[in-house]
C-alpha cells in the first residue's frame, strides 16, 4: 500500500474494507463474516417449506437488510479500489456481484426463486476473509500438496472413469433393465457409486454374475482408494519433511576415482580430487 | 502426593480411590470398571422392549445397586479430595454426578426415561481408569498426532462443509422435492452422506443431471479422503519416525570441528575430539 | 528334521506331507490346495437351493471323496508326526479335525446341516500350504506391520466403540422408534454402520436434529479413518526404511564404553572418548 | 525407425499413424481421440431408450461414419506396419479389430445388440494415444508403485476373500434366508459389500447376533483399509522420495569457499578444492 494522503476518506474506507490490521478493519471483517453466514442460513431456511410459510416476513426482511449491506459494500469496494474494472471482473468481484443481485432480480422477474439459491455462492466470500486467519498457512500447505499431486490425481480419476465406463457397460449387459440398470449411463453412474464405496443401494445387482462383477468392482475400489491416499501422503510427507534432507547442503557425486589417491564420490563438476588435490580427468572415465 | 499422617483413613481412602499402585487401589479400579461397563450394558438392555418387559425387576435392582455404589463413590471422592469444589466442577466430577443422579430423578420426576439414557455417559468414566493402563502411551501418541494436525483437519472439514452446502444447493435445484431433496438442509445432509462415502440411499438422485453431479461429488469425496489421511500419515510418520531414529543407537551431532584434526560431527556434549582426542572448545563455536 | 533311517516309510510319508521340497511333497501340496478350494466351492454350491436340488448326488459324491481324502490325510499326519498329541491340539490339528468330521456327524445326527457349514473352515488350511509360497514374505511383513500397530489399532477401535455407544444413545433419544432406532443396541449398530462409512440405509435418520447428528458422525468417521491408515502407513514406512528418516545431523553410535570414564555411545569410527579424550580400543570390545 | 526412402507413401502413412512428432501425426491422433470419445458417447446414448428412439437415425449415421473411419485406419495400420501378423494379434491390434467389427456383425446377425456394447472397448484405445501426453510419466510412476506393491496387495485381497467367505458362511447360518442371506455365495457377496464399506443395504442383517457380527465385519473393514493404503503410501514415498535423494550418489557438502577460486559446496571432508585443486583450510572458515 503506497503511502498517500491520510486524510482521504477513500483511503480510510479502503483500509477498513481491504485491510484487517486496524480495529475498524477487523470489526468490518467480523460483521461481514457474520452476515455472510447469516445470509446462507437464511437461504437454507427459506427452502424449508414450513419455516418459509411461518416466518416468511422475518426472513424476507433480514434478506433485504443483508442485500442492502452487500450492495453498499459492493459499491464501496468499487469506489475505493484503484482499478475498479479489474476488481469487477476478478473472481471475488463476480462473486460479490452474484451475491448482491438475486434479490433485486427476484422483484423484476417472476418465478426466479432459482436465482435466490445463487446466494449460496456468498459462502465463497468467506474465503476472502479467512485469508487473514491463522489457518491460511495450513490451507495453503494443503492446497500446495493437492496442486503438486494434481497431475497424478487426474491420471487416477481418468483411470477410475475408464474402469467405470467399461464395467458399467458390462453390468448393463449382465443385469439388464429389470435390475435397474436401464441404460449404460445409469450403469456407469452405478459403477462410480460402487467404486467410490458410496453404495446407495437404489440400484443393486441381482444376478449371480452381476454380483460377482460387483464384488470385483468393490474390491478394486477398496484397493485403489489407496492410490490417491498414497499419492497425497507421499507428496505431503515430502513437502513437510524432505527439504531438510535434500537441501542446499547436498550435491550429486559420481563414481569416478582419483587415479592418484583412489578417492571416489567426487562432485560431478569436480576438476581436482577433494582428497589429494590431484587433477581429475572425467573425460577419460566413461561413467562420468 | 505429599506424605501425611499414614493413619488418616481419608488418606487411605484417597489412595484407594485415586491411586492404582496399591493392591486395594487396583481392586477398586477393576470393580469400578466392571460396574461402569455393566451399568452401560444395563442401559442398553433396558432400551430393548422385550428384555425390559421380561427382566425389568432384575435390571431395576442391578441399576439400584450400581447407583448406590456410584453414590457412595461420589461422596467418597468429595470427602477425600483436597479441594472438593474443584473436583465437583471438574470434567470427571460432572460426569460422576451425571452418572449418579438420573435414577433418583426418575423417581421424583415422571417420564424422565430420557434422563436414564444420560447414564450412557458413564462410559466416559472409563477413560479415567484407562489412564493407568499400558495403552495410555499409545493413545497419547494418537491424541498428539491428532492434535498436531488439528488445524489442518479443521481446514479440511471446513472445505468439506462448504462443498456440501454449495453442491447441496445445486442438487436441490436440479432434483427438486419429488426425488427426496425436499429442502437445502436435507440436500446438504445428502451431500455429506455422499461425500463421506456413507451413502444410505434413503435419498438418491434420479435425474441424469443429478446423477452426473452426484458422480462428481462421489469422485471428489473418494479423492479428498486422501487429504486427512495424508495429513495424519505425514504427521504420524514424522512424530514417530524421528523419535524412533533417536533410539539408543543414534545421537545428535553438531558441525563444530576439532581445531587439531578438523574432524566434524561431534556429539553435542562432546568435550574431546573422537578422532584425535584433542580437547574441543564448544563455547567458542557459536553454532553449538 | 534330524536325519533318520531313509528307508522308513513313515519318514518318506512325513516328508511328503510336511515338507514341500521334494517333487512328491510339492504334488501333495498342490493336490491338497486343489481339494480344499474344491471342497469350499462345494459347500457354497450346496447352499444354493436350485443347484443343491439339481446336482445333489454329484455334490454329495464329491463331498465324500474329499472327506475320505482328508480323513486319510488326517490319520497320516497323526501317524507320521513325532508328538501326535501336540499336533492334534495344535491350531491346524483342530482345523484338520473340524474339516473332516462334519460329514460323518451329518449321518449320525439329523438336521446337522449347520455342521456342514463348518467345512468352510477348511479354507484356513490354505494358509499352511501358502507357508511355502513366495508370498509368505510379504504376508509376514504385513502381519508384522499389523502386529506392531496392534496396540494403537486397539485404542482406535476402542475409541470408535465409545463414540458409537454414546452417539447411538443420543440417536435413540432423538430419532426414537418410528425411524427404526428401536433400541440403543440397534442405534449403536447404526452408528457403527455410519461411522465406518458403510451406510446400509436400512435405518436412516428422518428428523432434522437426527440428520445433523448423523452428519457429524459421518464427518467424524470420514476424518478418523485417517488414523488407522496413518498408523499403518507410518509403521510400514518405518519397517521399510528407517535410514531415510536419518537427517545429516545424526550418526550411528555403538555401545562400547570408555575404560577411563565409562562414557558410552561413541561414534562407530571414534578413536578417542568424546568425554575424557582417553583413547578407545574398539578392537577389544567384541560388540564393535 | 530405420531411415528409408522418404518418398514411400507407406513410410509417410506409417509416420502419420504411429508417430506423433509430425504435425500430421498430431492431427491424426487428435482426430482419432475425438472419434473414440464420440463413438463411446454414441454407444452410451444408444442405450438410453428415449434418445435411441428419437435420434436413432443420427446416431446410426454417426456410428457408420466412425466405423468406416476405424475400418480404414485398421487396414492402414496393417498395411503400413512391418510385421502385420504381430500387430493383428497384439493387444491393441485385437482392440482395434473389436472396435471395428461389431457394426458389421449387427447387420449379418440379428439381435446382436450385445455386440454393439463391445464398442465400449474402444475406450481402451485412448491409452495408445495418451502414450504421447505429458501425463504418461505420472501414470508410469503410479503403475510402478502399484506393480511394486502387487504381491502385497494380492496377499491383502486374498485375506479379504478368506475373511469374506468365512464371515459369509457364519452370516448365512445366523441370518438365514428370510433376511435375504439366501445362500453362502450371496452372504459372501454381502460380506464383500460390507467389508469394502460399500453397503448397498439391499441385504442387511436383522437378528441381533447378525448385526453384531456385521458390526465386527465393518470395523474390521474400516480398519484393514489402512493396510493397502499403508502399503501404497510406503511404496510410493520410497519410490518417489528419499533413496534417490540420500542414496549413495549424494554426499553432504558445506559452505566453505575456496580462497583461490571461491568455489563452494565442498565435501565435508574435502582437503582440496574440487575446482582448482587449491588446498582448503576448513579450520579457518567459522561456519564449518
Amino acid at each position: 500500500m503506497k503511502p498517500q494522503n491520510k486524510k482521504s476518506w477513500r483511503y480510510i474506507l479502503h483500509e477498513i474494507i481491504y485491510e484487517a490490521d486496524t480495529p475498524m478493519g477487523k470489526l468490518f471483517d467480523v460483521v461481514l463474516l457474520f452476515l455472510i453466514v447469516l445470509s446462507v442460513v437464511l437461504v437454507m431456511l427459506e427452502s424449508v417449506k414450513w419455516i418459509d410459510i411461518k416466518y416468511h416476513d422475518i426472513l424476507y426482511f433480514c434478506e433485504w437488510v443483508i442485500t442492502i449491506f452487500f450492495t453498499i459494500e459492493y459499491i464501496a469496494r468499487i469506489i475505493t479500489v484503484k482499478k475498479p474494472t479489474s476488481y469487477i471482473f476478478s473472481f471475488y468481484g463476480i462473486i460479490d456481484f452474484l451475491s448482491t443481485i438475486p434479490l433485486y432480480l427476484s422483484i423484476i422477474l417472476a418465478g426466479s426463486n432459482y436465482l435466490l439459491a445463487v446466494r449460496a455462492l456468498r459462502l465463497l466470500r468467506v474465503f476472502r476473509i479467512l485469508k487473514i486467519t491463522r489457518y491460511v498457512g495450513e490451507s495453503n500447505k494443503l492446497a500446495k500438496a493437492l496442486r503438486d499431486s494434481r497431475a497424478k490425481i487426474l491420471v487416477f480419476l481418468f483411470a477410475v472413469l475408464i474402469i467405470s465406463i467399461i464395467a458399467g457397460t458390462l453390468m448393463y449387459l449382465i443385469e439388464g433393465e429389470e435390475s435397474g440398470f436401464v441404460s449404460i449411463p445409469v450403469s456407469v453412474y452405478w459403477c462410480i457409486v460402487t467404486l467410490t464405496t458410496v453404495g446407495f443401494g437404489d440400484i443393486a445387482p441381482v444376478t449371480p454374475l452381476g454380483q460377482l462383477l460387483a464384488a470385483l468392482i468393490m474390491i478394486m475400489g477398496y484397493g485403489i482408494i489407496a492410490v490417491p491416499t498414497g499419492i497425497v501422503s507421499a507428496e505431503y510427507t515430502k513437502s513437510m519433511g524432505k527439504q531438510d534432507v535434500l537441501g542446499k547442503d547436498y550435491v550429486h557425486v559420481n563414481t569416478q576415482d582419483c587415479r592418484n589417491c583412489g578417492a571416489r564420490k567426487h562432485r560431478d563438476d569436480a576438476k581436482f580430487c577433494h582428497k589429494c588435490g590431484n587433477e581429475l580427468h572425467p573425460g577419460i572415465n566413461p561413467e562420468t
